[in-house]
């Protein structure tokens, strides 16, 4: 068994150590020849990021669109004594309680193209204290608001989870805490994470980047395997400096493990970065806080399924019901590097290894060549329309039928030297 | 609204600011008379666990049962060049083609009281090649092995879902490639982390612990708020160094983010480690490493439901399906600290945090107190009937309608100065 020739067999085999029929291994050039096709990706990229931003009012949408932004501790408080004050005003004037909340609803919605992001658009409605239908709502905005400003004066964090916990006799079950919390981000104006608000983080970071978590300096090179857990509070972080080429954003955990074994960011200056699936707000905000501090290009390796493409969207354009929050949550530019559609055939993945879509992921891969952020991409278009057409999805870990570390000796290094993302 | 005075309700109320009506604030003493009881529960831990362990042997259990152990990757390999030496003879003298494969079913599953945990008693059977019936998985075995066989000559960690990838065709679903994957632990003798192969890692440490990942130092009380990720290979883990009093085990992400951004380690010296949820095998490797290496005693604060205690028996006395590892993934005498049945009333938890238990918990409930792990602990018994008597169940995060910080400035330093552990 130690012998390697013969071992072999008559059928053609995918084994790690033959390497002859690796597809494409022979097309690879020199390390040097790639890492310059990436200098250039990112010089580019940081010009581009360095020219000034669209904002709502270069287009004349800040009149009839909502945005929100990150605010201060004292900010926050500030605000929320200026609107209990303007309250005040209105009951003492005889006009009563109310709050004027931003509507968050579908129909409120609207994509910018030249944003390439969902926002909210500045329809909003009056929550009556003295109205039957609405008198729960305003109590519990009201505490909210309370609830905000004591963890304002404290300089904590909390959970949504805590935050329910707090008065669970006044809001019943966690969505009703939930989705006031958002209208009071709305009504702020600012952003979640600035009411100290926060989700349980569930990412992990690895590679050539060094930042600063809660006051302690993290060097993401010696991370071992396990790599560093992406913070809850994006407020603590920062300090960011790298050396990297470009941010690799992984979908799943199984191919970042890989990555980080081989550290591949040594390979290849880069800084890898998970979710671990669907993504989360403390992966989304670090994310884009790396993308705009360090002008980095980020490309995505995500399945070939209509989910990995959703999730790359989630991260580029936004998740619908956090539109108010767009701008902060966002990350612009991502390029779709892989797995696409077309690589199945180019790369020659095994028939046995690709999946056959089911009804429902056929009917999410049309919803999605709808959809205005996929159709400004022609690239975009042309592979999910492949990929509807040929009914067929393959994971990431597809590739390890070559090998277990063909993604990272072969399929991405070729990917990266012939430029070959969308 | 900046005045507290001007604030105060008729009502009770439960404010963080209203320090006054904490439950049991006024009973707290000074840190130094908290830390000198802890100080005493590290010295009987360390000589606890310094005293022999029980083993199989002892029990003269060692010819009745199976255990695996962590094997180096040579010996791996070597131990498969046997297997198949051995096979090959047995064909060379007209025996044919078989696997004597342990049995993984409950019927041959015990829980032995002395060593508190499941273990896998020695019953076998033959997998034959020249049989209709067991063709299929001798292959796939055989397949397996000759993977496993590769992963050593390389040194590198996949994980299963990598496995799966290298040969769709014969494997046709995961749970086929992961089911003979056991199959092969077992019958090489070995953990299925010295097979390299490696299940994703979802769990986070922070606290008074330095350790090395994959040769990189790791401090993690200057890991921030986030933590550092557990690594997925324990076997590149080492050099574990700690003036922690303690290990605290967290069940959930928001009772684990409260702590760290409080710095309860500086406090009271100790290193905070949770799996966010049902413990992953990485976790448990890494809770039981540490346990081992630093002889510290190690306590649980779960949710106060009998999923709450399920994930305590998982850490402490192993899950059914991986009983042949329990000696390597179960960390002995974990200590329940809360949230516990009793400590509802105890601490005057308000009614409207406390949730009732469906059919399903009560049934869970019922069947725990079956189960020798829980009958063994006289203490354990008392709280679960209680939980199963009053039909209610708290999470932790129910601390917070106290104030956010009622956990870690009050509860847990409380319970700690009370040594009310069970």
């Amino acid at each position: 068994m130690a012998d390697k020739k013969k071992r072999r067999r008559t059928e053609p085999s995918f084994e790690d150590d033959d390497e002859t029929q690796l597809p494409f291994k022979n097309r690879l050039k020199p390390d040097s020849v790639i890492l310059q096709s990436l200098r250039d990706l990112t010089n580019s990229s940081s010009s581009s990021s360095t020219s000034k931003a669209v904002t709502l009012a270069d287009l004349s949408l800040s009149s009839t669109c909502r945005e929100v932004s990150d605010l201060t501790l004292s900010s926050v408080q500030s605000n929320i004594e200026s609107l209990i004050l303007k309250i005040a005003h209105s009951i003492i004037s005889g006009n009563g309680f109310a709050f004027d909340v931003p509507s968050r609803s579908a129909a409120n919605q609207l994509y910018v193209p030249e944003l390439d992001r969902i926002v909210l658009k500045d329809k909003s409605s009056l929550r009556h204290y003295a109205n039957i239908s609405t008198v729960r709502k305003t109590t519990i905005t009201t505490r909210i608001l309370q609830l905000i400003y004591q963890l304002c004066m404290k300089s904590i964090h909390v959970t949504k989870r805590d935050l329910f916990y707090t008065d669970v006799k006044l809001f019943q079950d966690q969505t009703q805490s939930d989705s006031v919390l958002d209208d009071v981000s709305c009504m702020l104006g600012c952003t979640r994470s600035s009411l100290n608000v926060i989700a349980a983080e569930k990412g992990v970071v690895v590679g050539r980047l060094i930042f600063s978590d809660n006051g302690d300096m993290i060097d993401c090179t010696k991370m071992g395997m396990g790599g560093k857990a992406i913070p809850p509070n994006i407020d603590r972080v920062g300090d960011m400096q790298s050396d990297a080429l470009f941010i690799l954003l992984v979908e799943k955990d199984a191919a970042y493990i890989r990555l980080a074994e081989d550290r591949f960011y040594n390979r290849f200056p880069c800084i890898i970065v998970t979710a671990k699936g669907q993504p989360d707000v403390a992966t989304r905000l670090f994310l884009r806080k790396m993308k705009m501090e360090l002008k980095l290009p980020v490309l995505a390796l995500v399945d070939s399924d209509p989910y990995g493409l959703k999730i790359l969207s989630v991260y580029g354009c936004g998740s619908k019901n956090m539109s108010y929050d767009s701008a902060n949550l966002t990350t612009p530019d991502i390029k779709w590097l892989g797995i696409r559609p077309s690589d199945l055939d180019k790369y020659k993945i095994p028939e046995q290894c690709r999946l056959p879509m089911t009804e429902q992921d056929i009917k999410t891969g049309k919803d999605l060549l709808e959809e205005d952020f996929v159709k400004k991409n022609p690239g975009w278009v042309e592979e999910l329309t492949l990929m509807v057409k040929t009914k067929q999805k393959a994971e990431i870990q597809a590739l390890s039928t070559f090998g277990f570390q063909y993604l990272s000796e072969v399929y991405l290094p070729l990917k990266l030297q012939q430029r070959d993302w969308l």
